[in-house]
């Protein structure tokens, strides 16, 4: 498939499951809302192609920020999550960060060595 | 809030944690498509209000089509998701079900008995 989008959570802070797949789903919404207004023609093909979701792993803040640098520089939409922080962890906290729907080929580039979550 | 969207996951078919928030990003983005075309000023507020998730979870798939059952006859948005199985599950495994944004209060009295994933 030539597009996809890819959720990289955080694996260096604690969260349970369910945290989790909240977190996810916010970085997949808000990141599809950035490629709606900026690459609709990326998100239809996505669409067409069965929008192929892929979560990574990442074990520090330092290097999610970094992807989140070349992926911008890229002009890959993306969304960076913070969570409120009400409950497991301190308000503020980044957890994770969506990008695309973007090209798959391109996109490896920058994040194909991270491991699935 | 008055508005939310809720995703309920199978707590009966196993899945990992990086499944788990795929198919609830799955969820969540097609009941936000569903809700688009259906209830779009239930969108708005919903965004405005910071676009509340909450994430449950059910014990069976025949509790969960029920509660579809009972989203459908409200006029709720909402998107069953089916596992393509390439990995951990058969093909074809329904794994959760998203639900709106909708309006809390009536979304509740349906939903309300659920626990958090």
């Amino acid at each position: 498939m030539k597009y996809k989008q890819v959720v990289i959570v955080r694996n260096d802070i604690k969260m349970g499951k369910g945290k989790i797949a909240a977190q996810v789903a916010h970085a997949a919404l808000a990141s599809y809302m950035e490629a709606i207004k900026r690459r609709p023609n990326w998100v239809e093909e996505w669409l067409m192609e069965g929008q192929r979701k892929i979560i990574l792993k990442i074990n520090s803040l330092e290097e999610l920020l970094e992807i989140k640098k070349r992926v911008e520089k890229e002009g890959f939409p993306n969304s960076l999550i913070t969570d409120a922080g009400l409950t497991e962890l301190e308000p503020g906290t980044i957890t994770c960060l969506g990008i695309g729907p973007a090209p798959s080929e391109e996109l490896d580039k920058i994040i194909g060595h991270l491991k699935l979550l």
